[in-house]
């Protein structure tokens, strides 16, 4: 039996590293920024534990493009190397300095926020250079030394005469990527990824009026006073906000505050944000962050991917599906956990018991902050209601924990602008609307404009009628059906006012049995069968004459196959439903029945089937032109 | 100075590619299979070139699932390993030795199809794995060996007692793995990854009938006849289909066979596609493929990321953003293309020069497939080309070169159902509808019913009305009319129609000025003057009392600016505005004008307004329940 190693063909994996390592070539500058960071912060840490000696100051990374001799350059004044060091951190790939250090220094250095994981991140510099030099002196009173290396597995190291402590790493910006020579580009990338790292980085200089100097008032030779020219100084251009709100104490932080950071972090959006929520826990991950609810369209798709996940202040991405529940994927704002395992698929992500923990305590803050603004303030609540139900009630359907905590405060809004949270409607109504067999009833409306006719006449017998409008509505309605006890939801137009709750009321017909039979047949001669089923029912005299209605179930069923899943399959392609229901009492049904001529009793009936079903939206077209010319003739 | 090599740390990089290698674990089935079918099709080309003398036969690749052992086998039937070659390829990671195959049989080898790339393959085993064996024997008259390891860099190789030629991969499941060792999922990977690959994939078996017997006719005692049961055999169950459409010729298909791959492609599509598009080319770049036209809706981001990119018939991604281009990302079908480069960013994808060529080639291809339908039969092309039209107009806003072939095929169609191509249309309408100042009008209606009335009026004076209704038809038209010469599209409810296309007619009012003052004193008294201006026409006599219309130029900015940029800025979120045209010369008008009562001229400038925002669907809610009910009145 042989036994043996498996050899790294270095040849090999180099190329492999330097082109596949990140399928994003730009990511090279975070990762070199991120070691820079690193390098200030083991000095930061040495200094306070007493292990370095020297002054740690107020050190900062710059950023430098040299366009002419094609260099970028990045400089910390952090720990520096010596060239033992680099020989050791540099040289074996892989060999990640970052984990050796927090081994070593596991208790004090747990809370430094260093960054580097692998010891990889050094040679994404070859996905954009074709030599790379770092020059480096360490804090430690050594020389200074140049390690260069132009991409193939050979590299050399000399002594240098660098005085000032830290590091400088040099890109020799390779042909196919001079993009990251321009100023605009650096900038992008520095906006994207280092916006808020905790190391001031210097790019460029900016002008800024000199804070000591006030200007003053002179008189000139005719007496008149004007200003002396502000005196400018010249200062670094600092890229990034080192302490970024997120890391702070919510205590610390006021209103103004929340609403600041939210416009450093969307600089583009005008709108402010409707409400935050500070994320910070520690155990049994870590996590911090801050959510912000935006004002919510009815296109869910729009909504998503601005949730930013960070890393110890390191941008990571923003997508952070399978990280934040799907239904709060639409907030907006900021998440940093060191905790959450990156380059892993999705699906191992979703199945992993830190990240699952991570996503049902964010669930639990939502649920509490909403609570408590709906407790505080339920006025201001109820105000911004129309902007925040769709992630409400989206979260209601898709997670069973917070459709509990919703009952709290979800709410169910009234076409007259009232605000019932379920057990508030639930009492309000069910002395009026609970049905012959003890079921309450729950009107709804779709859309105020196009339902006008129906909910005026339920008002009208004082019943209440919600305003359900969200495109997920059936749904919920659905939920809430099969969850809360006896309860149906109807919408206004689905039957005749006195059929929506039906109780135990006789009901008497102005016709006879006869009259009846006659008129259906009057009636069912201009109507088309295919269309409409006629349903004579005796209602007030004063009732509209001619009305259509769509019965609820079909209706539901068609809309909720209609906004993905649900429903009962097919039902999406089936035929609209409608009744015609005809006022057995009303004046012109007497009217048509007793019309002598057909021409006219034809004419009366098309008339007021083109009103009823203009009342539904129904009539268009041709239909709807000849109405109107049809109506020109009479108004005459 | 010193010079020195780089280490690569074996073991820092061996987790790190065991677990960071692919996001996804999943992906470890299809490159051991990959590695399966290298080492079948190197056998191939060796026995076809005579280097190897053994015999060829069916090879196949079986994959076995162990539930009880916790492992996966995958068993190949292609060249082997001696052990020699076991420590050369497996041990030295990134030795690729589908590398070193090409380039030893540079020019013979090209065509044979051979997958492999980097040799990191095989090490993804480790993803899913807690201990790996490989089982191999070489075509050559050398002992089989076994080489273990369990995901140290630690290795053994021992001599082993396999007699047949080939390679079989023990994968010894981890604990966090076990979803791998059920039946479904495999067979769900199989089906994802593996579905054309070139050599046949065994997958357990199955039960068909004999193809060898027919069963006979026996008699029974009663002497009735029945037939005696079919015989049943046990066959292997092949999950691939070796040789899929994309990789034959064109002149070797029939239409039928491109519906067939079609149902093959996507199963659970009932709906057949419209037309295919065969791709062919292997100079400057080598690429095979189908698209195929399905039917497409208007919602755009529905129909994307259906098209599936291979290489060399192995499953890649159905993400081919930035190969092919947008507006062809809503067609369906297959492209193998191994030149296109993976692992890279898609930003670096778009600006690779060979991927350019191939967008560019399937653009070219697409339009003139188009053309060529257009041309053979025009009938069939008509009546798809609501289906398709999505696509071309899109293709015509975002590619240049596209909008210059579209000339040749795309349609513009009426309210009455003929098709025009451009240069028909111009030259059908320029008699007719060239205004006063030699501007060619195209008139359209974006909806049928909607704008009814409006085109009616359009087409009784001989006009012809196009119906474009596609989300994105008014940049089209911004496009057309600065490209083609003096034309402009005007929407047929933009003004009244003898203002639709100004000519020098003079026009006689039936009203003096005084007269038509007094009207204006009369109308502004109840036309609320924030919502519409009025506008005094001497029109036919018989046509329409009073009129609702909408200027083009901001209606359509604003369309523009709704449907995702172009437009002008701000422009979307403007109020509507409307004129009201007032007929001079309608009979209505004169009795509003010589109505004695207040009340009853209040009455008919009422109703005729309602019956103006009717015809363009602006009376709702309670403004429409008020008109039904007055009108119901009217009808007594």
């Amino acid at each position: 039996m042989a036994k043996g190693n498996i050899n790294v063909s270095v040849e090999n994996i180099f190329p492999l590293i330097k082109k596949f390592l990140y399928s994003d070539h730009e990511i090279f500058l975070r990762e070199l920024i991120s070691n820079a960071t690193d390098a200030t912060l083991k000095l930061k840490h040495l200094t306070s534990i007493g292990e370095a000696t020297v002054e740690y100051g107020n050190p900062k990374i710059e950023i430098k493009i040299d366009k002419e001799g094609k260099k970028l350059h990045i400089i910390d004044q952090g720990l520096g190397m010596t060239g033992e060091e680099v020989e050791k951190y540099i040289n074996q790939i892989a060999f990640s300095g970052a984990e050796e250090f927090l081994d070593k220094y596991k208790d004090s250095g747990k809370d430094s926020g260093i960054i580097g994981h692998f010891g990889l991140g050094f040679y994404s510099a070859f996905m954009v250079a074709e030599k790379v030099d770092i020059i480096t002196k360490s804090f430690k009173d050594e020389p200074a030394v140049i390690w260069t290396c132009d991409g193939s597995p050979e590299f050399t190291l000399e002594p240098h005469d660098k005085t000032d402590r830290g590091t400088e790493i040099v890109l020799h910006i390779a042909e196919d990527s001079t993009e990251f020579l321009a100023e605009a580009r650096i900038n992008e990338l520095l906006s994207k990824y280092n916006k808020f790292m905790p190391i001031p980085i210097k790019f460029g200089t900016k002008e800024v009026n000199d804070p000591d100097h006030t200007p003053a008032t002179i008189k000139d030779a005719e007496g008149k006073e004007t200003k002396e020219p502000q005196k400018k100084i010249t200062v670094d251009n600092i890229i990034n906000n080192p302490n970024p709100a997120w890391t702070k104490q919510p205590a610390d932080l006021k209103d103004e505050d929340y609403k600041s950071f939210y416009r450093e972090l969307y600089p583009t959006q005008f709108e402010e944000p409707l409400f935050h929520i500070h994320l910070n826990v520690d155990y049994p991950f870590n996590l911090t962050g801050i959510l912000y609810f935006p004002k919510m369209t009815n296109d869910l798709n729009m909504q998503k991917d601005k949730i930013q996940l960070y890393q110890n202040q390191v941008y990571v991405t923003d997508n952070v599906e399978g990280i934040v529940p799907e239904f709060l994927t639409m907030l907006r704002g900021v998440i940093d956990s060191p905790d959450i395992p990156l380059n892993v698929s999705r699906s191992y992500l979703q199945a992993d018991g830190a990240v699952k923990k991570i996503s049902t305590y964010i669930t639990r803050k939502v649920a509490d902050k909403l609570k408590s603004l709906f407790n505080e303030n339920r006025e201001d609540f109820e105000a911004k209601w129309n902007d925040i139900k769709i992630v409400i009630e989206y979260g209601m359907l898709s997670e069973d924990k917070f459709f509990e905590k919703a009952d709290a405060f979800a709410l169910y809004p009234t076409v007259d602008g009232k605000y019932y949270t379920y057990d508030e409607l639930f009492n309000k109504v069910k002395a009026n609307q609970t049905d012959k067999d003890g079921k309450l009833v729950l009107l709804y409306a779709s859309n105020h404009d196009a339902q006008h006719s129906y909910i005026e006449a339920a008002t009208a017998k004082g019943y209440e009628v919600l305003l359900l409008d969200s495109p997920i509505i059936s749904h919920l309605m659905q939920k809430l059906e099969s969850t809360k006890e006896n309860i149906t939801f109807t919408r206004v137009d689905s039957d005749h006012v006195d059929n929506l709750i039906k109780k135990d009321e006789t009901k008497i017909s102005k016709l006879s049995e006869e009259q009846q039979k006659e008129l259906e047949d009057i009636l069912k001669e201009v109507i088309p069968a295919e269309k409409f089923s006629v349903q004579l029912e005796s209602m007030d005299s004063t009732a509209t004459p001619f009305m259509i209605t769509q019965p609820e179930f079909m209706r539901r069923m068609k809309e909720m196959q209609q906004t993905g899943g649900g429903g009962m399959f097919g039902m999406g392609n089936m035929p609209d439903m409608y009744n015609l229901v005809v006022n057995t009492n009303s004046e012109l049904v007497n009217e048509i029945l007793t019309t002598k001529t057909k021409k006219k009793q034809e004419r009366l009936i098309t008339q007021s089937l083109d009103l009823a079903r203009l009342s539904q939206g129904l009539l268009k077209g041709e239909e709807l032109t000849n109405f109107i010319k049809r109506s020109y003739e009479m108004i005459k």
